[in-house]
């Protein structure tokens, strides 16, 4: 298996496409990017690291982080983050609040919007939002042995003005007793860590630690990566989680600046980047991409 | 690893449990089941098989014919069949029409009730029942190599007469164009479906396809094998579907009836029986003996 | 007040309209009407009558009937009935199956299809279908002072034959024990019901003993008939119910065949029939005509 | 018919009720009300008064003050105001989000709170919160013909600590546009709008003009005080407003505080207070009283 040349001819091919889905237009920072960029990088168990495109750009990882963020929040309260947040699919969208009258204040899982700000809300317990993201940079830093991994402020910024529907949900949740910080406090902190900036190269590193790789244990016990790989597989794309694990049949959280982090446990680690979004709110040519690549490499969690 | 001893500890653990869910009251038939009952099959990539319980206990697979019901067709129809159902998770209960409603009688994926009956009609097409059924019936024996099993008429008949939900559900459907035939033939059909019985040494063996074992590619291409593991792990369970995951780790099908089909790509078939039930309508001690199993064995999709 | 005037200036503005409204399409026999018609009557309380357009054409009643249907059934079981339904506006559509779902199979009114149902299985109780169609008959044509109003059978059998939605929410409603009879049985009962046939000067005149005028006291009591009245202006219209409480100001039960009886409590009991619907599925014309007549009479229940 | 003996009758009826309903808990300033409390008053076109019972202690009026809000929107952008905010019950608690999702951040009716945010928005704009308080005030004060009423700051402050679930309505609209101004602002104004102070003399007397009666047109035509009479009956009471119009007959709002205003048109205006609330959040006695005050006066918009 040449995964140079397979990386080179995924790339080629998304280069042409003429359909390359919708750049998210909510967040006023990311309106603006260009819709034919397109990065991917790949991590091998051994070490060796692939990369194609536009893999030195930096991107907004936005719901990426949300896998970061779980992994700290683990390792800081272990299953009790459980008692405030499920680990079912939604079956609704990423932002819904449907559900969360339903289910009084208790959000499905850790990747919809909802359930990722009570993640936040939760490895913000006992710290400063600065004392906070600190300690998720040096996670994340250290997940891809890069001191050079930053938060994209204006970014930040840009949510916290413009993020009425998560300032929603976080106000429903508090109504329920389920937020234990002011509203203002988790989403300022929730948005800067939807705002770490990375290139696929550094996604792709930082991702290692969920490959099961035996290098990283020290990071997340090998029984915790498998359960977020499990919780990546159903839920890691909203409402379109069911149709990835179909076409894919790999473990995977996408962002709504395009990445996704695609794990292929014991295997490989991928970033891929495309900044135009299929209607579920996931990369359009990113999805395609990873789909090939399972394709051609024949990884798959299903034999 | 000692999968007999493993087999034998389980079985005893789950002997001494108190809390062993409820069974199944609203099929008559089921509803008499003795609760204490239990009965776990495993089937290696090798042909090796263990067993351990009430492992030639007849039981009603419900459900669980799902899997083969798909998989038959896939078989006829190929990826048409998506166009009359989804594959994403409902997060709703098995039986929910709600959804349905809102997306205008096209179910959210073949594992919920309303999809397996879009299933079911799919492959009556052209056939009347009882050929129909005949097929599927030549496919679960092929797969399992025996001969023997057989559907229990009684239950069917116990369901024709009581599952209006079901009924509705296929109503429903039908008042959006989304079934071919009348209620009556589809779900006569089905309920036979359902009330194929058989032990889980049996129902182990005939999962082995699932396995993507070489020896058995001349009934489902390993593409499609790995597509319908990966219906399992999000759909598998109805609601419940991301605990399992989560906690189990493989993709599984679970039935009414207690049994659970569960595989370990590449590894292994797991049949687990325990007649009480969780909330979800999946056996408690049938889930709770293959994450042990599946803890003991070190089996995971995850890595 | 000049009423006759008034009608005849209604219905030429009634002709001269474009947008017509769309004729209901999922009832075959229904299709095919022509929805350039329209017709209205007026009773006053001292006995006058007055028409204007098309007031000698039959139409199918469909809906309407369920104001007949439920003076029937009160006056048989009496508050009985509110056991088995509720009395909310449900802010979902006619023929909607979703509250269902989350109340358990108790409709939320008697005047959404649901709950209409569950009121034709109340008056159905003892008797045979032919003999309570007979019972409702006889109380329509007296109310009507009319022993010619008949049943439409083709209509009856053209619903049978495709009111699939219908099915759906009776197998629905029995699986929660809310439906005594079987579902053919009922329903058969039901759209016969809801072939009952008019024009508007006999649903008018069948439409007095809503007034509350002392001579129609022995169908039944002030008090009953204050309630329907109601139940007609919070519910008479399905998810369209406040918008025509606040336009027209006065009680009404619409039909999808594009009939509309309207009460004047003391005053006016009012049929008016255009067959194109609104998109809540009543007459679009005949709520035109009965705000215009509200607006030029000042009759209204708000003063 | 001797209105004082039937207010004084029902007044001693009520002190005798066990069952009293539960005081609001959500809103710390009302939960220690004393429940043992109970008032009624009524003015009668005539311009003669009555009260009973507690009629000069004074309560929170919570969301009695929508149809000020509402009347007061009204007379400044007219039928403006339903481009923003719909007029149909909405079948669900007041404090629901639900709808908004589906809805796309339209409310329902302006009588659900995120309809009432929305009205308390409509009339704010242009001006500063305290501006607009004051032409709300005055409009009330001058309903009332009483210069005493106020606001009690303390229960706004109150609720503006604690009123999370109306922070999440607000931001949800925010995000689908349908809020001008920030939610700080619009909330702070509708938390001070629901903390008007009144007893029930006073409400009753500042309810005269929704009578129609002729010497307070000049605070609203005739057209329109039936069409807010019409949506008090459809959506006056949340997902309780079917039950009401059934047992009352007459068009009412009511309040968490414990305060209902029912009006019966060219009649009577009719104030009454008892704290304990039913489920829908509508005082318990309170509709009891008017449901016998309505049957004992024969009072009906019904006939």
């Amino acid at each position: 298996m040449d995964l140079e040349q397979i990386l080179h001819e995924i790339t080629q091919d998304m280069a042409t496409r003429p359909d390359r889905g919708r750049v998210a237009n909510y967040i006023p920072q990311l309106a603006c990017i260009d819709p034919d960029q397109f990065a991917i990088s790949v991590c091998l168990a051994d070490g060796t690291q692939y990369s194609c495109g536009d893999a030195d750009m930096s991107f907004s990882i936005q719901s990426v982080s949300k896998v970061f963020a779980l992994a700290l929040a683990l390792g800081r309260v272990g299953d009790h983050l459980w008692t405030r947040v499920g680990r079912e699919p939604s079956g609704q969208a990423f932002d819904s609040i449907l559900l969360l009258e339903q289910e009084k204040g208790r959000p499905r899982n850790p990747f919809i919007n909802a359930g990722a700000i009570v993640t936040t809300d939760t490895y913000l317990e006992g710290h400063s939002p600065a004392e906070a993201l600190g300690g998720l940079m040096r996670f994340v830093r250290e997940a891809a042995d890069d001191e050079d991994i930053h938060i994209d402020d204006s970014v930040a910024r840009s949510e916290i003005a413009t993020g009425h529907r998560n300032f929603a949900l976080a106000h429903y949740m508090l109504s329920h007793g389920n937020l234990r910080h002011a509203p203002d406090l988790t989403l300022g902190t929730y948005f800067h860590q939807c705002a770490i900036a990375m290139n696929t190269a550094q996604l792709a590193r930082a991702g290692r630690f969920l490959m099961n790789s035996p290098d990283l244990v020290r990071m997340l016990s090998p029984g915790r990566v498998r359960r977020i790989n499990a919780l990546m597989i159903t839920c890691g794309q909203y409402d379109g989680s069911g149709d990835f694990a179909y076409r894919v049949g790999l473990p995977g959280k996408s962002g709504v600046g395009g990445g996704i982090l695609v794990i292929a446990p014991g295997q490989a680690s991928i970033a891929v980047w495309s900044p135009g979004l299929n209607h579920y709110g996931n990369s359009h040519l990113g999805t395609l991409a990873v789909e090939t690549l399972a394709r051609d490499t024949g990884w798959s969690i299903f034999g």
